[in-house]
């Protein structure tokens, strides 16, 4: 049965669509329009109870949190596509603690940047203005931290291109498309080089020509 | 060269020591004393460059982030000790969905909540009442979800105890301790009864009689 991915419309879906075509893996996909509230069915709360987005459907597993789904396609398809894992148990956790960095240091003011800028206006809700300084002042930190490390290492969790970084390649889309913060990026050098290196895989142009954005 | 683990009077290093204990590793910790700012020393900081807690070192590897510290040793350590991970690929990705539901969706209300009620004050800084109300409402929807799914499985990630549930057990320990608020868990009956299998075994008895909390 092929893989299912749900909502490919949105960034955090597009972490395990990445992750789909730098391993090879077959995959289809099926809408769910968070602006419509498809997200609170009764059906697709069964699967995700978050009401948030992905769900994978892998046979009879069904997953729904973005870094612990690509996670576990790159393990199961560890010997096809690319290695996103590292090869040993030290690049392995070094991967992990820079997914993690992702998830709790760098996603949170991002996504309420993208939340605020881009997905307010489209619901008619007021952008919350402090909320978008609030958030680009704490992303602003991150980015400093990552000019630093990324000055030693090519990549976040080594000289290795890694689910750490690709984890970053959606939101980051946004903020120098739509969100028009392009410069957050730009301004900082190493920042700059690692973002156009991993924004011009070919895996993430064929994801935005399959999976387009809501806007 | 034995494994070093920073901040151990506190929730998130807490992680890390409940895991070495389940794997019988030994280790030694360094206190590191967030009321006085150690956390922002030079020499921290080029550890754990965001200033937060844990940092832990094994060997040459220094690993930062508490739940990819827990993973790298739980997967270094798999053949003694409690098996933490699960077994096939599959449980292994169940228990990485739900430690990413407790980074994600878990921890940050709760994690607000405990600055406000518990540090603030010790810092000096005012109680933002509205902050802590909003999180409460936050962590209560999550308890809510749990609710249901721990009357399918008796732990998180499916029948076994695993990374998933431990990953949970320094900040409700909080939360059902100095915080005063132990109705959230006891007025939900399997949470509740998945908080008190969870909070009683021997590893955690023994975390809290080395590395004693700040408050």
């Amino acid at each position: 049965m092929v893989v299912k991915v749900y909502g490919p419309a949105y960034a955090s879906p597009k972490r395990v669509i990445l992750c789909l075509i730098e391993k090879g893996v077959e995959f289809e996909t099926v809408n769910v329009d968070l602006l419509k509230g498809e997200n609170r069915d009764p059906e697709f709360l069964k699967m995700q109870p978050f009401g948030s987005l992905p769900v994978t459907q892998d046979g009879d597993l069904t997953l729904f949190e973005s870094r612990a789904t690509m996670r576990y396609f790159a393990e199961k398809y560890k010997s096809q596509g690319t290695d996103l894992l590292g090869k040993t148990l030290e690049e392995k956790a070094l991967v992990d603690n820079w997914i993690d960095v992702e998830a709790t240091s760098f996603n949170p003011p991002i996504y309420a940047m993208t939340f605020q800028i881009l997905f307010a206006p489209a619901l008619g809700l007021p952008k919350d203005e402090k909320a978008i300084q609030e958030s680009e002042e704490k992303l602003a930190k991150v980015l400093d931290i990552y000019e630093e490390r990324l000055s030693k290492s090519k990549y976040l969790a080594g000289d290795f291109f890694s689910l750490a970084d690709l984890s970053h390649i959606p939101f980051t889309q946004y903020l120098v498309g739509p969100m028009g913060k392009e410069h957050m990026v730009k301004s900082r050098k190493h920042v700059s080089a690692w973002w156009d290196d991993i924004s011009s895989r070919p895996s993430w142009a064929k994801t935005l020509q399959i999976c387009p954005p809501p806007m």
